[in-house]
């Protein structure tokens, strides 16, 4: 059961002018379901993006970045699966990530540099190629002007719901679209990067200043969500400029330049954080804030300490204020002269612990009552330095071992 | 269910020459269970110990400490309760433990800094003083030539089974006992020390030996078991000589030196794979063997990142061969210069991936027959260097959100 979280309503989200959306029912591991996605992109369109920094990276990851590099950011094409991510499949992997954007570049008339290729599922099997192909051109011919909710539907592994967000903003006096889809409930733990997310904007913007948005964007979105700590094989984050609307940002100073980063940015954490409500077996959504750290590292190696312990994640799904177990992960979490009398903590609103032990003041029925809630945030002040940060899980129930004990199944 | 652990039978624990056995039902947390242990130890004892690197460290964790260093390691008594960790308690907490050391040495005739308390279970809760040192008085009184079987039992806290080994062992002619006992099933990534244990010979040795020891057998046996990656605010493991044998052993070097250390780390290593065998909820024991890497440190942190993984635990959980999860483990294990084409990963005698993929010659089937196994043993060959090391897990099962979820109820 996602916390809090709906099916995006169709009209809520903005067509990005330029983009055109095709999807398939390949079956290329579940029968009738939506499983390739082709993103056609006009001439003109910028792309930039962030990938895993997991060692085993997958073949399409390794395909993302040559083909970024060859084309210069000057992509028409994307193209999605899921149910195989093509991930600890050596050389052969890569020529089938490789023939895949051959196929797709035939098919639309560019540039097999210009195709960006994406997979997500099982790691350690390979892409039956010919189911593969067959989508392929089922979702070129069915291209149409952007659908976004068709597109986040055909991305979904485990995911129980379509993960889509949109806004419009205002750039020189153009109203200029920002829409994006992302996927993942499980191994989520992205660094550098995100499971699959892709947000397009209809302004146009330089590839050099989009390649740097798209890393601020998932520092403060998808590099801040955990739901079990494992980092993916195919962690990949895009952001797309088509430049259709005729809007145009030139650098950050430009008119619009800020909201329309805003906008990103707003989008890249609703999507992010609609990946940890629909975190695989989630019942709470808990956002963990570090405040008065040494340095922004440490803020974020306590914030996930507390977010990757399987017993502060039990406690939560009992809504159990076992909450001498948030004091443990922060003890762990390697700083090698943390002072605990200089630590507090806080469940929403309620003084827990302070100088090292139990608040005075704090009675388990307050603690309790935070604890019962769907939404629940942790606060840990360090009393170190001016450093914070906030990170996004949820918590680890009986599901989350059913869905991983049955996944392939 | 733990994996082929059983009860100890009593007649294998070998006494301890002048060590002393008390127990006592406090009521500290449950009623009519055990849950105070008092050891007596003779005079002329050398004791030494590691504790936790958490810095939320127990209150009784730092009393050890101190009188450790007060004694000189010159210990006359170990106090144990389970029930209540005394973490997260600040300056009552340390008064508390200071407390019940006084009360056992007014007991027992000796000084306070000769006592070392021990306490594990709920943190961020008081030590139920009346209890506790009513539970002394009756542990005291009933002191009696070691049963280590009840030593074992009244250190429990969920564990399901009472852990103990024992061996006998020559040293310059005379026999040697060296028995020991621990704890322990949920919050355990020791580091540098271990939940709770504690081994003892009736050898002589000087206590800077033994400090040596305490460390090195530490490492190879408490320092290499994981159950759920949660460093404990309250590990402690020690080494007692009580040299009630009158064998000596003055250095590495002297007769009986090598088969003695030998025993110490076979009683450490049975304890530590024990307190897996029983960990919370676990079905499956794993031995996760990193070979081939350029520094024991990386060795390490391979096995820990398997280790760790909820999505491999859970699939060993459920004997299903999804295997690429551990590659994805092996890909974020944070070495940065990671050449995944040198690597060879095989699950006890079955060859699953070469060169970043899989193995031409792996068949499902293969993997599957040793994943429905009890006792598994994964082996990843880096090909970086000539380090390696064991660490000992098991699996992540419904059973550990069912104990941690309810566990203070």
């Amino acid at each position: 059961m996602p916390v809090n979280l709906e099916v995006p309503a169709r009209e809520t989200l903005r067509p990005v002018a330029g983009v055109d959306i095709g999807t398939a029912m390949a079956g290329l591991r579940k029968a009738n379901r939506r499983d390739v996605l082709v993103m056609r992109l006009p001439p003109g369109t910028a792309a930039a993006g962030v990938f895993t920094t997991n060692r085993f990276c997958a073949a399409p990851v390794q395909v993302c970045r040559e083909h970024l590099a060859a084309s210069g950011g000057a992509i028409r094409a994307l193209l999605v699966n899921t149910g195989c991510a093509n991930a600890g499949t050596g050389a052969r992997g890569l020529a089938d990530a490789r023939a895949s954007c051959d196929e797709v570049a035939r098919l639309l008339g560019c540039e097999p540099a210009q195709v960006l290729p994406f997979s997500t599922g099982v790691i350690l099997e390979h892409l039956p190629m010919q189911r593969l192909l067959a989508g392929i051109e089922t979702a070129v011919t069915g291209l149409g002007s952007g659908d976004w909710l068709d597109a986040a539907q055909a991305i979904m592994t485990t995911d129980t719901l379509p993960k889509a967000a949109s806004r419009e903003v205002d750039v020189g006096g153009r109203r200029v679209a920002v829409t994006g889809v992302a996927k993942g409930a499980g191994m989520i733990r992205p660094n550098m990067a995100t499971m699959l997310g892709c947000v397009a904007t209809d302004a146009a913007l330089p590839q050099a200043l989009l390649a740097r948005w798209v890393r601020e964007a998932a520092d403060v979105s998808f590099n801040r969500v955990t739901v079990d700590g494992d980092t993916s094989t195919n962690d990949s984050f895009v952001l797309l400029a088509s430049g259709a609307s005729a809007a145009v940002v030139a650098d950050d100073a430009a008119p619009g330049a800020a909201p329309l980063k805003a906008a990103i940015v707003e989008v890249a954490q609703q999507l992010a954080q609609a990946i940890v409500r629909d975190g695989e077996g989630a019942t709470k959504f808990i956002a963990i804030t570090v405040e008065r750290a040494a340095s922004p590292a440490e803020a974020a190696a306590v914030a996930y300490a507390i977010a990757h312990s399987p017993l502060v994640k039990t406690a939560f799904f009992a809504s159990d204020p076992n909450l001498g177990r948030i004091l443990a992960a922060i003890g762990y979490a390697g700083i090698a002269d943390l002072d605990v009398d200089g630590i507090d903590l806080y469940l929403d609103d309620v003084h827990v612990a302070t100088r090292g032990g139990r608040h005075p003041a704090y009675r388990e029925e307050d603690g309790q009552r935070v604890m019962k809630q769907a939404e629940i945030g942790i606060r840990v002040v360090l009393g170190r330095g001016t450093a914070a940060t906030t990170v996004w899980t949820c918590d680890l129930s009986h599901d989350y071992v059913s869905i991983n004990a049955d996944y392939r199944s």
